[in-house]
């Protein structure tokens, strides 16, 4: 009963999301349909961060526990011949039994992508959010640096999420402007509350665009009222880049 | 009555090409459209490259006169809000009249893109040919370049193809690996066949996995046969990237 660490990669724009919905295809569903042809039974597969719908992965890391004996790279093979091309295995590893893709992991890192010159790539339109008017990177930047640390995030998290605790570290927030022209928020911590990074993002970008000031955050953070944040940016600038473990 | 001259990107993916045909939607049906619109009458436009189904254009060049006196930022601006977010004016400038985007070009470069790890992004799903085996980057390098001058390109040309001459002058073609791992071909040339770019794409794929040998398209152009050449290369991994002018 190998169980195996999943690195995967997608574009959401078609999906509802990683997690199994009552209706439409998600992520997660897939790879368990995948795993059912492959194990000939029914599998169970964990991932580390419930992308919502139309957000993206180039890191994700998923979880199963197979009964059939595979080598890892043909695992993968496996996987991608069954898999439509918007969604990739990028690679497999044996884990330590009773590896949970979610509770093992320590750190999550996401990216959010904005443009703000007149016309955006036809190329990038599913994958940043557009937003009229220039940002001033430098001041999102600052008020990001001061989301760093142990904080109550319940300011910027939606309702309907299952955690105990509002509580988070963010070990890393950066924003800066790209080669490319797009400002990128990146953003590590030992965990994310529902849409909290679309929540920072929409934030950040009040501020860039001079509407909130630079000094904003530790009070909307004390105010712990989602009325005091940003509006919730879109899915489609959203990328879960990379999950981190302490080990395997 | 000013004559402009459009740069347009788009995303071939959702469309029958630039082309105006019975069924489907095209690019520059969509243009006319939405020229037909700000100009209050019908806007012949025309386009410098007819890319097929599925051709993508980081820089396709269109021609049109209008009725109305407009500011080029305006007319770009003016398009954008009429154009799905997969087709993008990019500039706007005016032409001496008479000015039209095919028969003034005098260059035109291609672009195609295959990827040959075993894994392709889902984000380049779209906009790449995945070729199963490692390419011979060198070889398809090497045989590119013996395609530049003046020759008869018969070989490399689909019927259908309203010519009169097969003729045509290639200035440069190379391939080479991008940083992202990417194998390009860029071609540019003062005038391209039907399917022209994705045959010779199709046979530098053969040579790159040495099913050809690279010394092998002085011979393909001498034959005038279709059939010495490769398959005609998938439409996704074309880009029309750029058209020059003498003058305007």
């Amino acid at each position: 009963m190998p169980t195996f660490k999943l690195t995967l990669a997608y574009d959401g724009t078609n999906y509802v999301g990683w997690q199994r919905q009552a209706a439409g295809t998600s992520i997660q569903g897939l790879i368990e349909d995948a795993l059912r042809e492959l194990d000939g039974r029914d599998v169970m597969v964990n991932g580390a961060g419930r992308t919502d719908a139309g957000v993206h992965a180039l890191g994700q890391v998923a979880s199963c526990t197979l009964e059939r004996t595979l080598e890892a790279p043909v695992l993968v093979r496996a996987l991608n011949a069954r898999l439509p091309p918007d969604v990739r295995a990028l690679s497999a590893e044996l884990a330590a039994a009773g590896f949970h893709a979610r509770f093992a992991a320590t750190a999550k890192t996401y990216r959010y992508r904005f443009f703000d010159a007149p016309v955006i790539s036809p190329f990038e339109r599913l994958y940043a959010w557009h937003v009229a008017g220039g940002l001033d990177v430098e001041a999102m930047n600052d008020a990001a640096r001061t989301l760093e640390g142990r904080h109550d995030f319940a300011a910027f998290a939606s309702a309907g999420g299952v955690t105990k605790t509002t509580e988070r570290r963010v070990m890393s927030a950066t924003v800066a402007r790209d080669p490319q022209g797009f400002v990128v928020l990146e953003i590590t911590g030992n965990g994310f509350l529902r849409h909290m990074v679309r929540a920072i993002a929409g934030t950040l970008v009040e501020i860039g665009r001079g509407r909130q000031p630079r000094e904003t955050v530790p009070d909307v953070l004390a105010s712990r009222d989602r009325s005091r944040a940003g509006p919730t940016a879109p899915a489609r600038g959203l990328f879960l880049v990379a999950v981190e473990y302490a080990d395997l």
